[in-house]
């Protein structure tokens, strides 16, 4: 399931067409590339084709000269292609605000090493959860939201997103509307945890909905950001039972587990590039 | 889990106050009764109690005394109560249109014991269910829907529901809107199964709406019937992982198993008396 | 997921080698079929090589030629495989003993076509399921276990499969431990469904061996017959919930929904050919 | 779900009789007690009565007199009992070696509130997790096993435990077999994690021993200790779906989640006095 130590990841999509799986294996099997696991799909309703391969490189292997070979090869189909070295770990900012669960349970995954990534920096809207990030040893950035000043705070952040060099923001129940104008600069490399199973209970307080409504269900939603709020392509979610004697506040508790699984879950699949987006959907092979 | 055949069950609910468990339990001594199993909770947001006792009866136990003596007894906290004898089985009427999966289910769980209830009749708006319901013995009354006369065939559904004296009314997928009139007559006694985790998904064609979301779970949700759309009381819910491989056709396909587990789950509740109505949730004891 | 009514499904496995893909992939290209769905895995423990892919078939597809092609280019690689047709329905022969719920079950998802399958005859050690077998329009054998006769018994359980050409034989709760004859001759091709999560409580009366232990959790288990009783590949597993309310007997009825549950999906697994032995393992792509 | 914060809890248990619930419900009443949450069950095959009680002190309420007066109240039933304060927290201590998830979430959740309890110390045989329990401000002991000398070490845990008033150990990943007499001790108050779904899986490496067996799920099992080697009485299970590409050390990454949730939701349950002893099982209210 994890990744080997030694396995190389191509993923790649483009539009629907005779040849595109042959065109990939035939070009890693003239490499000499040893291909370990390989997982495409044909979507019949959006006709996009989506491909991920596992390999391992051969002796002498050219990354370089493998990437432009491959280039090549595939332009005739549209392809974009995306290729991962083994022991690759991408560079992260997670956004928090006062509750630390989520965060907790990231940087716990980080340090033992289930997800391989590196966490630059956290940034908050409020000072709280610094003590957490200094003892894993990571910078915390705390800009604050003045009232009326969203674009100056989230300048501030774009700004450490870009200077520690990252690939993936996530939202890690970061409690602020981001702007219209953020949303669309992360649109596809950041991931939000939601506390509901979107679409129901979008916006505020969805475990106060869910009260309110009597569902004997709670869940959580990861996706990714874009314009529309709460409404980004879903990678992950997942579920817990739940009675008429949870309150809200137990909704709230209960909920806590479900997010920090769900959301670790979609962060591994990105990491591990296997979420592709695919109009407002994602496949995930 | 299931209740011993030699059981009684007493439900009840009423105003909080205190004393309400004592009322009941002392009385229950007074006369006899072995207790086997008791729940009760206090709502503190709605202010409600609610109760549910298994017993067994004293040698020569006179119902109808116990009744009189425990309504006297109970009156001041304004409780309503309703007893239930050992091997009692409700008089059921089962709704459906074409798709069989969930009478196929119900008249299984029938037919093994593993639902104690009696169904008297089957209604559709169309004849496909026909042999089902006859190979299990069962009466089908076929009332198709006329153009603008939905009136006269509500009709005919309540004059079936009540010659053969049914007690709960099962929706088993039966793709009818029901009119205004017949939702208020059936409040509280009518349980539907709608194919999605409402309040998502209410409404037509709801794993095509899953599939446009690009949902990662799908779900079913049984409920009481009252004046509101998809909007009564929630008694059961369930839910099954999903992926970007399941066009809209095979979300329905990998729905039945849900809708049919979710509905049998409602209705056991139900025929136990171990749902309470609590305003627009449920209580399930 | 199901399977698209116009795609071939192409399963194979081999040793492992470099170019186990690109032989199958290049190939299916040569001959201009589409791939829709492509799985493989190579598992680096038991060396093995394993193969799906689903694919449409070009204008003027000859399957032999298909297959003798194929034939020649992978016997290098020591490579079986398996070709099934679009609307490929394999035969298959059911074994019962008492319980019916979940040759209720399989026949009430072959009929609405969940289980694309034709169930060619129902054999029991009992004359009491012959009416559901009857209503399906199936043919039913009673072959009842004289003492000290089994060899003669499964000599006639042996003549019905032979003489149905039945390709699959499931064993949906037959209370009877076969010989080590019939299991050698059934070896990979006969699907059981054990009531406990295997390898936990082997053997019989598993529910009542999980209750004295107290679990929480019971299960069922659906695998390959091989020589060892309740040892056979494992191709699914379900769970459920349970606790201290629930006596053996409710155990018993708690389990059957995951009985049928599980057994379904193993038996869909194998019909649309996604599982594969890997010594007393399987694969499932 | 979460006890109020101003309710006690009355647990207790004895030999099935008849007025065992009117005992407890009407020295309740008696007191002026306001029942919140009352849940009971007579366990008809050990014949054992289990009740748990929550409820809101009327002004005035004397702890001391409470508790004497429903001691000669219930003295006749042979019933044992436990009275909880509100906002009581019980001092536990925790037991590790390397593995550090399991303690990781559960300082955690004691941080944030949502496992309401002091824990006092950690103990190890390794001196590795001693900077995490000190960033939670938590004692640490580093008790290295000599060769031949367990009984010494033993001793240590044994007098920190008693020096610190727990009256909960919990084996968080403690990966040492503890002798009988340690065993004996700690009989029914300390809680063990196994890393599997007992009794499937006893003793060394179960997820090695689930990898060679081929399941599709793994799971993990909290325990109370007794004299048996992980064969004491069972408080919760959980499970987690795996397939053919889990090689033993993704099981075991996979695995973290379930034990870190498994574990929290038995100390959660043992905490909150809802676990009772019946036998070599548990009933849980």
């Amino acid at each position: 399931m994890a990744r080997a130590p030694d396995t190389w990841i191509l993923a790649a999509d483009c539009p629907s067409r005779l040849g595109t799986v042959d065109a990939v294996t035939r070009y890693l099997h003239e490499q000499g590339c040893y291909v370990t696991e390989h997982h495409s799909f044909d979507d019949r309703l959006s006709a996009r084709f989506f491909i991920r391969v596992e390999f391992r490189q051969p002796e002498g292997f050219d990354e370089q000269g493998f990437r432009a070979g491959l280039g090549e090869r595939v332009s005739e189909f549209g392809m974009r292609f995306e290729l991962t070295a083994p022991q690759y770990r991408p560079k992260v900012v997670i956004m928090v605000s006062k509750a630390d669960h989520c965060l907790n349970d990231l940087l716990y995954r980080q340090r033992i090493g289930q997800l391989p990534m590196d966490v630059t920096a956290v940034i908050s809207n409020h000072p709280d959860l610094e003590p957490l990030a200094r003892w894993h040893g990571i910078a915390y950035h705390h800009f604050p939201l003045a009232p009326h000043d969203k674009p100056a705070q989230e300048r501030q952040v774009m700004e450490v997103v870009e200077a520690t060099g990252a690939e993936l923001v996530i939202l890690a129940r970061y409690m602020q509307v981001l702007s219209p104008e953020l949303c669309r600069r992360l649109d596809g490399w950041a991931i939000n945890i939601h506390h509901s199973l979107l679409p129901g209970f979008k916006g505020a307080k969805p475990y106060h909905q869910a009260y309110n409504k009597g569902v004997k269900l709670v869940g959580a939603t990861a996706h990714y950001i874009n314009n529309d709020l709460d409404e980004g392509p879903i990678i992950a979610q997942g579920v817990e039972v739940v009675d008429h004697a949870h309150y809200p506040e137990d909704l709230v508790a209960k909920g806590r587990d479900i997010e920090c699984l769900t959301l670790a879950k979609a962060v591994g699949y990105h990491i591990e590039r296997r979420v592709f987006l695919n109009a407002n959907r994602t496949v995930v092979l």
